[in-house]
C-alpha cells in the first residue's frame, strides 16, 4: 500500500462462522474485564454539571471501532447501567441516552441494526474513521473503544517482506523487525493517536469522558519478541510460502502490511500528556482473563482470519481468501508455538481521560 | 398479513438496475419541486431562538424513509443550504449541522453510508419505524420526509383478493374497492399518523418544523377511480394470473396486500388540526412535473418494481421474484392504460408544521 493510501477495511461481516461476531471472545474479555473500571470511572469521574436538572436533557455516547456486536452492545449496556446509577444516586431525573455506534464505512451496519438488542437508549450508526471529527462540537458525555486505536489511518510505505540475500532459498525477513521501519509505524501511530484526541477533545463536552483500552507492548521488549511480533513473522512467511507456490504473487506478498502499532505504555501516557486536552484520570494494566488461557490451534487461527480477512482481501483479491486461509489454517504447529512459548504477550491498558474545560 | 404483524420491508437496496437508487426518478421529482418551498419554511417559520449565539450550539436534522439515497443526499443539501443562508442572513455563526437518516431497520444503510456525498454536516444512520420514537426528547429542528408516511405499521387482516361467485372463471375483484375495508385501512392510517405527529411532538424542539410530502387522494374521488386503485387491481389481476398458472398458490395471492393509505386532503388537515401539537405553517398542492410527462411502459414498470420488490419478496418467496415479475413485465398495454387514461391522478401535498411551544 502507498502513504496516504487510507486504510478502511471492517472486520469481518455477517453473522457466519469466519464471521467477527462469531471470533470475538478475545473482545469479550476485554468488555468483562473493563465493566467495573468503567462504572466507577462514570460513577466517580464524569460530571453532570448543571444539566442534570434539566428535563430534556440527553446524555450522548459513542463507541469508536464497534465492528457488529455483540460486544458494542454488551459494553455500552455497562455504560447506560453505570449512568442510570449515577443520575438515580445523585436524585437527578434520569436523562434521555443517545448512542451513536461508530465504525469504518465499509463495516457491516446492516448486521449491526437488525441484531440491536431491546434497549433503553436512541440508537444511531455513525460510519467514518475516528482520526478525523465525526460529531458536532461539545455534544458526547462519553466515549468508549476497545482495542482499536491501534489501527493506523493510513499503511506507511514499506513493505512487510524484505529478500534477504539467500533469495533463492526463500529466506526472507519481516522488515518490522528492523529499527527504521519500526520507526516509521511509530510515527504514524504518535500522528493518528494526536488526530484521535484533537477530534474527541472538539466532541466531548467540558468534564466528559473518554473511556478505552489499548494493546501496548511490554515495555522494554523489542518487538520480535511478542506474541504480536511472531505472529507478523508467521503471516509473512505464509505469504511467502504462498508466493512460492505461485498462488499470490510475490510483489503483492513483499507489498502487503498490516497498519497497526501497539505502542509502549510509556509511549501512550506521554501522548496524551503532549497533547493537553486531557486529564489522565486512570491508567492500569487490564486484567483480561482470556490472556492467561489457552486455546487450540483453530481459535487462534479463526481469530486472526477474522481480524484480518477484510485487509486480505482487499489487498490479494476476495478470490484468493480461501486458497490463502486454507494454507494459513494448515499451519497449527506454527500458531501453538508462539501463543504457548516463551514470548512476551501484549498487555491491554486501561485509560480513563477526562476533558478538561480549558483550552 | 395477520394483524399486528409489523411491516419491515426496504426499498430495493444496492445500486443495480432493479434498486430504488437507480428508480426513483418519481421521488427526484418531488424533492425538486419542493426545494423553495422548503427553503421558505426553514428561513421564515423556523424558530433558532436564543441558541444562535451560542457557539457550540448544533441544529439537528432527521429524514424519515429516507431509503438509499441519492433522493435523500438532495433533500438534505438543500435544508443545509436553507440553514446556512438563514444564520448568515441573522448575522449569527453557522451552527455544527448532524443529520440523521432514517429508515426501517432492513433498509440498505451499508450502501447508504458508502454513497453518502462531501458534505458539511455529521451524518448517522437511525434504524426503525418512524411510527415510533427515535430520538431523545427535544433534540431536533428540522424533519423532512418526502411520500413515505402513506407507509402502515402494519396491514390490517384484509386480503388483497376476493373471490367471486364466478370462482371457476377466476373471477376475481380488488377488496380494496369495498367500503369495510377502505375504512380499516383508513382507520390504520390515521391512528399510524397520530403515532407520527406524537412521537415528533416528543423529539422536535419548541418551533422546530415537520416539512413532508404525501401522496393523497384527490376529494371526493373513490379510490376505484384512481390511478393508485387501478394500480392495485392491476398488481391484484397480475396474483391472479399468476396464481392460476401455479407460480404462486392461491392462498398467497389472496392474503397479499399493500400496507398503505392515501388519506384525502381534508382527512390529513383534521388530523393535524384534532392532534394539537403543530401549527399547520403551511399545506399545498405540490407541482409535481413528473406527474404531467408520460413515461414508456418500462418505466412505470421498474418503478412498481422498485417499490415493491421487498414487500412481494416477503410475502411470496424471494426465489419467485424473477417469475413474477417477469410476468408483469409483459403488461405494457395494461399499465400504459392506466397512466395515460382517464383515471384521477393522486396529488402530492406538500405540508409544513411547527412545533406549538406549550403542551
Amino acid at each position: 500500500m502507498a502513504v496516504d493510501e487510507v486504510v478502511t477495511f471492517p472486520m469481518m461481516g455477517g453473522d457466519g462462522t469466519c464471521s467477527y461476531a462469531h471470533n470475538s471472545q478475545f473482545q469479550r474479555g476485554t468488555v468483562d474485564a473493563a465493566k467495573e473500571l468503567v462504572r466507577e470511572a462514570i460513577v466517580n469521574k464524569l460530571d453532570v454539571g448543571s444539566y442534570g436538572y434539566d428535563n430534556s436533557y440527553t446524555v450522548r455516547i459513542a463507541d469508536l471501532g464497534c465492528s457488529v456486536g455483540p460486544n458494542t452492545f454488551i459494553s455500552v449496556q455497562n455504560i447506560i447501567e453505570a449512568l442510570e446509577f449515577k443520575f438515580q444516586n445523585l436524585s437527578l431525573p434520569v436523562p434521555d441516552f443517545q448512542v451513536f455506534f461508530n465504525d469504518h464505512t465499509e463495516n457491516d451496519f446492516n448486521t449491526l441494526f437488525r441484531t440491536l438488542p431491546p434497549r433503553k437508549y436512541y440508537a444511531a450508526g455513525v460510519p467514518g474513521s475516528f482520526h478525523g471529527r465525526l460529531f458536532p462540537k461539545s455534544t458526547l458525555h462519553v466515549v468508549n473503544s476497545f482495542n482499536a486505536m491501534h489501527w493506523l489511518s493510513k499503511t506507511p510505505k514499506v513493505n512487510m517482506l524484505e529478500k534477504s540475500l539467500e533469495w533463492n532459498q526463500g529466506s526472507i525477513k519481516c522488515t518490522r523487525f528492523m529499527k527504521g521501519v519500526h520507526e516509521t509505524f511509530q510515527a504514524q501511530f504518535r500522528s493518528d493517536f494526536e488526530s484521535i484526541l484533537n477530534a474527541r477533545a472538539e466532541e466531548l463536552v467540558p468534564g466528559g469522558l473518554m473511556v478505552f483500552s489499548l494493546i501496548t507492548g511490554p515495555s522494554g521488549i523489542p518487538f520480535a519478541d511478542t506474541v504480536q511480533g511472531a505472529t507478523y513473522n508467521f503471516l509473512g512467511s505464509c505469504l511467502w510460502d504462498l508466493a512460492k507456490m505461485g498462488v499470490i504473487s510475490e510483489e503483492k506478498a513483499r507489498t502487503f502490511n498490516v497498519p497497526a502499532y501497539f505502542p509502549y505504555v510509556e509511549e501512550l501516557e506521554s501522548l496524551i500528556q503532549r497533547n493537553g486536552h486531557f486529564a489522565m484520570e486512570r491508567m492500569q494494566q487490564l486484567d483480561q482473563p482470556m490472556r492467561h488461557k489457552t486455546f487450540p490451534a483453530q481459535f487462534y487461527l479463526s481469530h486472526l482470519r477474522a481480524v484480518l480477512e477484510g485487509l486480505i482481501g482487499k489487498h490479494f483479491g476476495e478470490e484468493l481468501l480461501e486458497n490463502i486461509f486454507n494454507h494459513i489454517n494448515t499451519k497449527e504447529a506454527e500458531i501453538l508455538s508462539i501463543h504457548n512459548g516463551k514470548l512476551h504477550k501484549e498487555i491491554e491498558v486501561f485509560v480513563v481521560l477526562k476533558r478538561i474545560s480549558k483550552n
